[in-house]
């Protein structure tokens, strides 16, 4: 089978069979997030049980897929979520995107389920699609299946992989993929993906793109230019350095500055213990102790490196990477101020293949019902071991902190549609508020985060515009495969990006791209979604919040609903237009 | 104060204050579960948080109640439900009902959410209103906890109350009233009414009519004319007299000649052990059996008496009433074929003040996910012990069949809008699905059973017309106040309805009343789930349904959802002009 080159890869799980179809036109222009919500439309029954054999469970390749672009190789994973029961997107770092991208493959589109309970691995290679069974990787973690795999298949290829939580469909399962180095640590977290890949009876997804190809360029010439221009600019950004050093954590003391670092299950903005959890402890121990890395690249050719791979004391227990949105949910937010216990659990929760936000918050959840004491990190492992087991607790964990918050009757429960937020206080940060509530992917900071953005954070005034223009400017990252931090090389010149597409696939876009493909994502998804079932009532952070105020800025969520309603009128308007 | 007459009491459980105010117009000439839906739409924020405090839990009298016109007595309980997110109506018979009609009580109001966790007790009479502290009251089950309050204010008190299921805030907790011998027995079940009261910390409503007035009648012979017709056709129905001798379990064997009696977590509909749980078999033992009385009544008056009190064969478990639902739902739908030990289950969870079905249905669905095995009647017992300790699984399963599903992964799971269907499969009587799914109250079999319609119950044509006629008569019973079996009296002349209702309020009403006020129920019901964010898919059984076949007629649900979606065209539209 020759590659030359995307087609659309559609595998069907019960029947076990593969087809390579043409990409549909209106596909062509997509990539990543806003392909997905594409499929998702055109293909994916609204009203279908997210974990039937209605729902597919797609891989699609970002624009800029495939060429080593500091930043810019992550794979955009998407199904029908069983967390937020409409359109998901999660994206993520590592091997993934990139071998996909040397198979030919636009989109991977696995269909169906099988008959019975029954559990195998997918090959996909130049030479098409095999099944294998998978039984014996049966309840593995995913560090203990990946050197399995790798063994077998040989250290080049790329994994994508469920561990014991995909296997017991609970909803805050994701898919995790192998870093460049062959690692199962890039996961693609958030929304259930795990579960949906459960379901359709999948431990893992191997991807040998030794057989295929690089994706074709235009004008090579003109790429490379514009690539040299991207990288200059991302090499010389300030941030860039920061993020080397320190990580996603140097965030940590701005989030406390503007009290909005979650803490003791968001009943307070503000933790006395920041000091040990922050970013220069981070580096103090990942500089000091043997076996860490502070500057760790999670994709091949990123010049970022914002990863790491931490050691605990005990030299033992490793994981990688430490971010700030673990270390808020399972430090600050679990009132926890030992990096070391948060690392283990970290770890332990990775490898279950779980979402470490939603653990995090369903723990608080779970302290605020009273089965843990605010930092007591031997307990918190304790509960992680619970979902190890899957016991009753495990599963009721596993499942998140919506779950969790109704089984135990918990009011203070931080979800939007059902998806626990991240580690900012909406409350405090308001246009992340925003955010949170009208994402058409539930609570989630990589959908538009404003914490960097020049405004009055407390004030509601002006939070709905900030909101919508970072919710499609991150879509439309979304949809190139690039990384957020991309943004601190493609943010010096607006003119790479069209540079590089229109070098790339000999197209004529404008500097005007990025929004476009925002836009379009976002629409679909709310029309997705709309036809799911979700509407207005679901675009609204949970009830508590708007009464309850936050320590120390004493601030409740007090943007109008109405703002709120009204955010992607336009988008609305265009969907009513094009029908 | 004086009573004279109708009001509208309206209590503050935060503040502890009482307001006595004037029916609003719009109000007057509604009752019982049109009332509530109106009630709900002009006052409940739809997309409140049912367990916060801007819920309100109602009690809305049925238009013919406070006459012990036998069967209209009933009491109507709602507010937004945490099971289903929209409007809940459920009602019950025994004391409550008569005696707030006394009091001139046309609705009670209950309103906020105290700032701290305390337990009150809230005592209604002549005099007006007063709380006491209840805290001697926790955990304590509805039987335990009766004699107390009987013993305190005196055994002619009604009183509505929840057990340490409402107290838990489990979705599965109903409210419990006390039938007209003083037992707890008279449960409001459905959609998690008893959380809502528990939301509002209060244990328990002890109504004392005994220094109120019989409401007055404004035509008392023309009424008394009315009421003689109505009893006159009622004693010589013949279903009044099988009722009377075998209960609701009469239709146990109907089920099963459909093949829609739910058997194994609805994996069939056909149960093997039908002879050993049949009416017959219950009418033996109730009649053989010391202490048992197979003809109670529940409200004073009533001339069906088609409740019952049964012994175990120990002669130490009692429970009252053993109905048909209860059975499908704890015997064939576990593959339990023991009476007795169905009776023990059903006395805990009645005492639990917990719903049999969404409890028998979440059991189902434990069974499903191996935590017992199908017969295995020592074993249900100890899931149930589960629930009443509070522990993690009991708090899964008590808060019903779709977060037990949830929590254990579990595909088969008999809900719509989050709750349990009763013990009618709909794949087998699809009409009755199609109440299922259409009605705004959830999977509720009260709201439009069909399995006496002479039609082809296994034929999709014609059952969404059959399924809106009776949805819209049941509620219009539930209107009046009326229990389902008062349609034997009624049925024979339709003139009585109308001439009861105009000699006792001087109205003009006609024949099409009960139609009006059951349309006017849906409309509004349906416009606040609308403003809840439920939408058209929300309106559908389980995806399973339409695909897994059912033994032994292998039926599928295959009623178009397009004409599901449009049972309710005219209201909609009457809504929209009326806006």
């Amino acid at each position: 089978m020759s590659i030359s080159f995307f087609y659309v890869w559609r595998v069907n799980v019960r029947t076990q069979t593969f087809t390579r179809e043409p990409v549909p036109e209106s596909w062509k222009k997509l990539g990543g997030r806003a392909l997905l919500a594409r499929i998702l439309v055109d293909e994916v029954h609204p009203t279908c049980d997210p974990l039937g054999p209605d729902n597919k469970l797609i891989f699609a390749q970002g624009l800029l897929v495939g060429h080593m672009l500091s930043s810019c190789d992550r794979i955009s994973i998407g199904a029908k979520s069983p967390v937020t029961g409409g359109a998901k997107e999660a994206n993520a770092g590592g091997r993934t995107g990139l071998q996909l991208s040397h198979l030919g493959i636009k989109a991977l589109i696995i269909e169906d389920q099988p008959d019975e309970d029954r559990l195998s691995l997918l090959h996909l290679g130049a030479e098409g699609v095999r099944f294998e069974p998978a039984d014996e990787l049966a309840a593995l973690s995913v560090s203990a299946c990946a050197p399995v795999l790798l063994e077998r298949f040989g250290n080049k290829v790329a994994i994508a992989m469920i561990g014991p939580g995909g296997e017991m469909l609970m909803h805050a399962a994701g898919i995790q993929n192998l870093d460049k180095d062959g690692a199962p640590t890039r996961i693609a977290a958030r929304g259930g993906m795990g579960s949906v890949m459960g379901s359709k009876g999948l431990k893992a997804i191997v991807i040998d793109g030794s057989g295929g190809e690089r994706p074709p360029i235009v004008d090579a010439d003109g790429f490379n230019q514009a690539r040299q221009a991207y990288n200059t600019a991302l090499m010389g950004h300030p941030q860039t350095a920061i993020y080397r050093d320190y990580g996603t954590i140097a965030v940590a003391r701005m989030a406390q500055a503007f009290g909005a670092l979650p803490t003791r299950n968001f009943s307070e903005g503000e933790f006395a213990g920041l000091e040990t959890i922050s970013a220069e402890q981070l580096r103090q121990n990942l500089t000091t102790r043997k076996g860490c890395d502070p500057s760790h690249a999670c994709m091949a050719g990123c010049t970022i490196q914002s990863s790491n791979v931490y050691v605990t004391e005990d030299g033992e227990t490793t994981v990688s990477p430490m971010e700030y949105e673990t270390i808020g949910l399972m430090g600050s937010n679990l009132g926890i101020d030992d990096l070391d216990a948060i690392a283990h659990m970290n770890a332990v929760v990775n490898d279950l293949g779980l979402d470490t936000i939603e653990i995090g918050a369903a723990l608080g959840v779970a302290a605020e019902a009273g089965l843990m004491e605010y930092g007591d990190g031997e307990r918190a492992l304790e509960l992680v071991d619970e979902i190890r087991q899957g016991t009753t607790l495990g599963r009721v964990l596993g499942n998140g902190a919506a779950v969790t918050g109704k089984v135990f009757g918990v009011k203070r429960v931080p979800v939007v549609k059902g998806q626990a937020m991240s580690a900012y206080d909406p409350r405090a940060l308001k246009g992340t508020g925003v955010t949170y509530a009208t994402s058409p992917q539930g609570a989630d900071h990589t959908c538009g985060l404003t914490i960097r953005a020049e405004i009055d954070h407390l004030d509601p005034n002006g939070q709905v515009d900030l909101s919508r223009g970072l919710q499609f400017r991150t879509a439309g990252f979304d949809s190139l495969g690039a990384c957020a931090f991309a943004g601190f090389g493609f943010g010096a010149d607006p003119a790479v990006i069209p540079a590089l597409l229109n070098t790339r696939y000999g197209w004529t876009v404008n500097e005007g791209i990025v929004e476009t493909l925002g836009r379009e994502s976002v629409r679909l998804e709310r029309q997705f979604n709309r036809m799911a079932g979700l509407t207005a009532a679901d675009d609204r952070l949970p009830e508590w919040m708007t009464r309850e105020q936050l320590s120390p800025t004493n601030a409740v969520f007090d943007v109008p609903a109405e703002e709120m309603d009204a955010i992607f009128n336009d988008l609305d308007a265009e969907q009513g237009q094009a029908q």
